[in-house]
């Protein structure tokens, strides 16, 4: 039972050492002895636990898609704006995660990606919550599903994906507070018009039609 | 006149290697050595032509900025949807120069970025553009300038910033010309949508022609 225990916390301290070691260099870059140390830890409890470098990759991963996985459930019935806001709130407070993922991106040398069928079921599950708000009516689906997943997930990263050019174009750090509120509004704004597909839904109508009397 | 075509050819050969270089590894992980070796070239001509590994980094990118440049130039009059497209097109044939980005972006070592006055100048000429599209009706004023930038840059980019996610949620890699043709696709209906803002087209042109009159 104490071995359990022990074993338990080894793995959870290893884990988070490799989070931020995987996140800071790549999984290329990552030194299974510099993780070990981070963690306070026997090198060679890295092997006892995850057999390989990529194993211990693989289960960070994992947790990591287990976490995305409950907040996926919990925004079943948002809308689309509000999804993409809040899938960038949260992208942004997980930056550590989302390196992982850009790392991946420039490392040509890998050849197949660690826990790739949890990843596949997630976006799944994303594509399904997208098609069953076109086919009830609250999203346009003048755009197919998988590409508008890849759309909100372009928009919610772009900042974190890009720092230099959020800094140079807005002059605002994407860690910024008052960029972060600024990105949410323009997220929000860009998602109702791509879920309004350019059919005014009929408040917006009316709202147009107000616009127009008070014009006149 | 010689030495000076030499010269020429060498930096030119030299700079394509580095270009090569730094896309695959990033300034940290990218080698004079290795560069020389590609270039065919004595390595100490690296410090000759450029100074330091710095000195050549910056001149690959300020030479993709003047290409970048040109290519923002001819855009003028094009609206938010072509511009959008065409950026699109561009980044997908110079993934090289997209790949130098990515890695400044998860390169934390780095205290400042290279050609920074160039791309600053650039960037401040794309949102002139869309500033002035703005201005003159053809662009919906709802979100700003800078924002808008980047949700293009954002969407332009998603597919070589995260391939392995548009493989997954897509089933079609980046570079395959139909994932291409449907993606363009895309964002020229997502930017159609944004141009619009939301007002109806009739609303919208009765804004353009008011603007007109006000002009004359």
């Amino acid at each position: 039972m104490g071995n359990d225990r022990y074993l338990n916390r080894t793995r959870r301290q290893l884990m988070k050492a490799a989070l931020a070691e995987f996140a800071a260099k790549g999984f290329a870059g990552a030194r299974t002895g510099a993780i070990a140390r981070k963690a306070g830890v026997d090198e060679r409890m890295i092997y006892y636990c995850f057999e390989t470098k990529e194993g211990l990759y693989r289960e960070v991963l994992r947790s990591k898609l287990a976490q995305e996985g409950h907040i996926v459930d919990s925004r079943e019935g948002d809308d689309f704006a509000t999804a993409l806001v809040k899938g960038y709130e949260s992208c942004s407070s997980d930056l550590q995660h989302v390196r992982m993922w850009l790392w991946e991106a420039l490392d040509t040398g890998r050849r197949k990606i660690a826990a790739e069928e949890e990843r596949r079921a997630l976006f799944e599950r994303e594509k399904a919550q997208i098609r069953r708000a076109q086919l009830s009516g609250h999203l346009s689906a003048a755009i197919d599903e998988d590409l508008l997943l890849l759309v909100r997930i372009g928009l919610l990263v772009a900042p974190a994906a890009l720092p230099q050019v959020t800094r140079l174009v807005t002059g605002m750090d994407p860690d910024d507070p008052k960029f972060r509120r600024r990105w949410s509004k323009c997220l929000r704004g860009i998602a109702a018009l791509i879920a309004a597909g350019g059919s005014p839904p009929h408040h917006r109508l009316r709202k147009a039609s107000e616009h127009q009397e008070h014009v006149q």
